[in-house]
């Protein structure tokens, strides 16, 4: 085991999950726990997310020879702040956060000197908290390491062994690629989500009660994207703002073309294009990357609940 | 039981799916059915989906008191001139489209002097075909009707009670109104999905391969609905055209202000549009339209394949 006692900033459901994924997998290994907000840090604790939930943040990470930053992307370089003081000459610093080349900048300069690679494992649900975590998150999903020029090769392999550890498969990517292939798999997605929930929540012809009533029809699915954590994502934006407007204008510009498409009454533009899509939903299921059952399995659901 | 005699023409998702339902809930009544494909009737056959299955559509629907018109909108009105000669002066047509004021004049045009009732369940999967229905899909799910004026309140009663012994809760509404409902629950929902996905698959900078790989994080959902017929959804946004232009327009507006925000840096109007999002979530899991699991409780279904 290369990581011995490893720190975790920031406890909600990501930072809550690696430490459930670690009790879980790595036994031995001595987890530490800081949140900046005193309500997580008991609940933390009641729940045991790690081992010991410390009250000051240099004082959490000291000894650890890994910490990994949990936080919203904005809250980044304030975090690193705070733990500064606490950090061992050896220890690897590492975080989550969805956009990479901006968080790169801001722990290189907050932490001059020590050795940073950032990484994000691509797993989440739409719920955020403490009480959200679970040892499982990680299981079958991508976790990316963006390492920066010159990153030790050692501490590489650490930190893609730790990663697999909770049942992640390791992809080491540059930074401004990450943040480009996540745009489109992720960034945008949620931005269109909450774009359209807000929608059709402020229109005048179609009442939010109905809206609710009718969403089986597919707006059911956007609304549980549009119910993620906010600041996490209001920080996302803010941090990766390049690649979601270069994204967000080849999608408008698809969707201008689709709308002329319907202007004009087109309907092998349309039927070509809804025939095209499928063949990426049968990659994703072939690959595990989704449940291949009907719905989601909500019928499933729904039939065991009726049985 | 107020119809003992039903025909459903089109033996695919919907059609399948309504045939298990009366077998599994309304004992004694006959169901006959029928499809243009002969493939699909064979298929029918072997999987029972109705009591019998006849070559011939005005076969089909002779003796019927009750015709359910299965098939993609744009085909209403040739399957309803198929089965105009086997008609029972009677009967009462009705069908299963998601666009309503449309099928309503192409069945009032074929059918003169029929009592027509449109009506379309709310429900659905991504699956298409004979293979795809289920006696369950309609389980608490809305289905709405859209009498014409002077439809007969009795009939209307008598298909109401049809779709509650199916698991329906049933509405009432006029057909230009469940058009704009639709149109913002299910047909732009649908028309982003194909679209956003369309787009991802175009990219350069971005491979097919790494869509497929990172999807978890929130593109796999949009994934799901875009793999939906396309015959179908083409014949929905040929007949409802004017309200998803409608609709169509008000997201495009609120993407277009969301991508102002992103490049001015706003984080407040994102904050707040994030926040908002949050109460439409609630209000569709309290009433039982979503499962209120994280992820749709894909994380059980992985839990439960790990174990």
């Amino acid at each position: 085991m290369s990581f011995t006692r490893v720190a975790i900033v920031g406890l909600g459901l990501l930072g809550g999950s690696i430490g459930l994924g670690v009790r879980a997998h790595r036994h031995g290994v001595v987890t530490t726990g800081y949140d900046s907000d005193p309500q997580v840090r008991a609940r933390a604790r009641d729940l045991g997310l790690v081992g010991t939930v410390i009250d000051d943040p240099a004082e959490a990470v000291r000894q650890a020879d890994l910490v990994i930053l949990c936080v919203p992307v904005g809250a980044m370089r304030q975090a690193a702040a705070a733990i500064a003081p606490g950090l061992s000459p050896g220890v690897l610093v590492s975080d989550v956060g969805s956009a990479k080349q901006g968080v790169a900048r801001a722990l290189a300069d907050t932490l001059p000197g020590h050795t940073i690679i950032p990484a994000h494992p691509v797993a989440g649900t739409e719920r955020s908290g403490p009480d959200a975590g679970f040892a499982s998150l990680f299981h079958a999903r991508w976790c990316i390491l963006t390492p920066p020029d010159g990153a030790p090769a050692d501490k590489v392999a650490d930190l893609t062994e730790f990663w697999q550890a909770l049942g992640s498969t390791v992809e080491v990517m540059d930074a401004g690629h990450h943040d480009m292939v996540l745009a489109v798999t992720s960034h945008i997605p949620h931005l269109v989500a909450y774009t359209i929930v807000g929608t059709a929540s402020d229109l005048e012809q179609v009442t939010r009660s109905e809206v609710i009533k009718y969403s089986a029809g597919g707006f059911r699915d956007f609304t549980r994207i549009a119910a993620s954590d906010p600041t996490m994502w209001r920080d996302v934006f803010l941090h990766n703002r390049d690649a979601v407007l270069e994204m967000m204008d080849r999608f408008m510009g698809d969707l201008s073309t689709m709308r002329s498409a319907i202007a004009a009454g087109d309907g092998d533009a349309m039927f070509d294009l809804f025939t095209r899509t499928r063949a990426i939903r049968r990659g994703i299921v072939e690959q595990g990357q989704d449940d291949a059952r009907p719905d989601f399995g909500r019928g499933d659901h729904d039939r065991e609940n009726a049985a």
